[in-house]
């Protein structure tokens, strides 16, 4: 398998973390989405979103979506669970993902880290800041009675939400006042063969 | 069934139209989510997201997201393919819906139908525009060989994105420029049991 991929990315990073929980050996595509190597007409040709991560399966096949990767990958594995109701709640907690937390908080420390803030950003950093927020109250009401998200285990659901979770003070949010979500966040990080997010 | 939705909203009408399609009878439960109907604590007891749809099963369990209520429901029928990397790419552009689609193209439908257009939201509308206009044109592009998102068959990757797609003109998007798609939306609503976004 061949993954096209930017190192900082958290999307990208679920799928290598993934990869590397299920032992599939692959090959690392780095591309450098700052300076717009998605947006050539060859990468635009494997994916005509221009994003990464893309899936290259050994067939040549290429999938796209980091949460859609990570439900192909998993299935029939223990990080996806096979009870319809579990499917259903893993990708109801990735949806929430892409809608609610990855927009404020993953956005936030792109633009922190690698953008100029401009005036107009640093007052859209507020905003993304108070959403982000709500994002991580609603996951740290869950925690509070949960280990993991969905089925009392680790599945794909905490792997998608851990990859920018865990990154958040790098984008200004404070997990100070979230115990629930920083145990989690531990929890996740000793499960067997886990990889930081600067690992390729 | 229950749906507790809200009758303009397109992540309503998904559920509403595959249940119909499906011949699940629904009984309807109409939130006002402009007069902050879904912040109320009885509400986030069910949704602590605080968003519709959500769906309550017979036996009392609400599920969340549209896109992952659409799975839940679909799946084991034709409107869900069986085969493992046709259900990957559904659920590619159902993400893709929920990230470049739905953010943009539905967004800029609910300000301009909802709320008051202050200089603020008038100057993002043009940015939002612009980004709804690159959702549209993935969508032009893939459409303009295929007859259908996935599997070449009306499957729950269509109903995702018709939803706010037939709309997209009442939130300014000028649908002239996209063949593909205008001949995709008559395809869709030439299925059978069809229903319109405003009937409950």
């Amino acid at each position: 398998m061949r993954l096209y991929d930017y190192l900082p990315s958290g999307n990208g990073y679920k799928v290598r973390l993934l990869l590397t929980h299920l032992g599939i050996p692959f090959e690392r595509v780095e591309l450098d989405i700052v300076a717009g190597a998605t947006r050539t007409p060859e990468y635009l040709a494997i994916n005509p979103n221009g994003r990464i991560p893309v899936l290259e399966t050994d067939e040549g096949i290429h999938l796209a979506e980091s949460n859609a990767i990570l439900f192909f990958l998993a299935d029939g594995t223990p990080f996806l669970p096979a009870r319809s109701l579990d499917r259903a709640r893993v990708l109801q907690w990735m949806f929430f993902e892409q809608y609610n937390h990855e927009p404020n908080i993953a956005t936030s420390r792109h633009w922190i880290q690698h953008l100029e803030l401009t005036d107009e950003r640093r007052a859209r950093l507020e905003e993304k800041h108070e959403l982000g927020h709500d994002a991580l109250r609603v996951m740290e009401a869950h925690l509070s009675s949960n280990e993991f998200f969905v089925a009392r285990r680790y599945t794909i659901a905490d792997i998608a939400l851990f990859a920018y979770t865990h990154v958040a003070p790098e984008g200004g949010f404070d997990l100070a006042p979230y115990p629930a979500i920083r145990a989690w966040i531990e929890r996740v990080a000793s499960q067997p063969r886990h990889i930081p997010i600067t690992e390729g």
